[in-house]
């Protein structure tokens, strides 16, 4: 590809996660997209075949930049509990901290999406897989450093934890409520307190739990 | 409003809620409305001044048969923890057992309207609070019945509630994962048991909050 028409494919991406962000896949139109950076809407099909396309680039652009900010700082803490933790406090809100101007677009897309079969749901479906695959790694490693307990049921934390950045996004995005981070966190740090081995002493939880405030 | 009327109305507000529950306030145009009633827009037009009025209309309507379901099978319950209990457990997953083809409108107006100010956002909003204060009530009902400690954060338990909640619609209807259902019954039982009062033994805890299942 051609460096120029990267770029511009670059900046119609751009402005499409703006729109995607703020509107859902139902904002996502080639002609507002068009109008947004200024060209036709034919100039824009010089560059993207179908709407299709540009929601498969758009949903592959979230989850690139979502995943690299949360795993590029949760990779600086030490591994077991501590990394789940960062990785975890990263995520919620990844988005603002993104620049995104609204929501995260793959939990809209879950609402959005959810009786709408074809290739853009699948996509968020498989992206959604694999970031839980991601944090269930980071999970299995805590369990492996003796942080959590073996015993776990590590799919119903990952259930848990998923309701817990739910709860986060509507209570920061539609409830635009100021309490949205300390609330998450101690809905996090109670899950966490669930999952310490049995041994722990309630002080040593403590000390776990509270030490990245 | 003649008879006839206020029929052909609600048989437009029920094809409406069709609608929002599958494709969102999006998906709610008056042209696809008025084919799916079979009448002309302008037929439409006599009965509803506005897609808006529209909207308020089925938000009031989705409220209602939210409310009245989950409560009237909740008030049948002994007060306290085991109303708390039947009402949460009937609010997950209530569109379902209302005949919704799709997920809750609510909760996806929570995530398509979180950044489109105006009345229908408002709407959302306060119905929102009027469920939240619906169930506090049935929270602080179970501290009053002492199953539930005196110094529970009555707003954090909320707020957890609210998450489990979302992350089972979003298991049900986005995953569309069998285990929705018992994933987020065990979720509600740990909230449950954090809550409470200390003195509870083990198995007092286990009595309370498996006896329902």
């Amino acid at each position: 590809m051609k460096q120029g028409a990267k770029a511009t494919r670059d900046r119609i991406l751009d402005a499409g996660l703006d729109l995607l962000s703020t509107s859902g896949f139902a904002g996502v139109t080639l002609g507002v997209l068009a109008d947004k950076v200024g060209m036709s809407k034919s100039g824009l099909f010089a560059h993207f075949s179908s709407k299709e396309e540009v929601e498969l680039e758009l949903l592959s652009r979230t989850f690139d930049i979502a995943a690299n900010q949360v795993m590029s700082a949760a990779m600086r803490a030490p591994q077991g509990l501590p990394r789940l933790e960062a990785a975890v406090l990263g995520w919620f809100g990844w988005f603002v901290k993104a620049g995104f101007p609204g929501g995260c677009p793959v939990a809209a897309a879950m609402f959005e999406l959810d009786d709408v079969d074809g290739p853009v749901r699948d996509k968020v479906l498989a992206h959604a897989k694999q970031w839980d695959e991601t944090i269930r790694q980071l999970v299995i490693d805590a369990i492996t450093t003796k942080h959590l307990r073996k015993n776990l049921d590590v799919d119903q934390f990952l259930w848990e934890l998923h309701g817990i950045y739910l709860g986060h996004h509507v209570a920061l995005r539609f409830f635009r409520d100021s309490d949205a981070d300390s609330r998450a966190k101690k809905a996090f740090q109670r899950l966490v307190e669930s999952a310490l081995p049995i041994a722990s002493s309630r002080s040593s939880k403590q000390k776990l739990v509270t030490k990245r405030k």
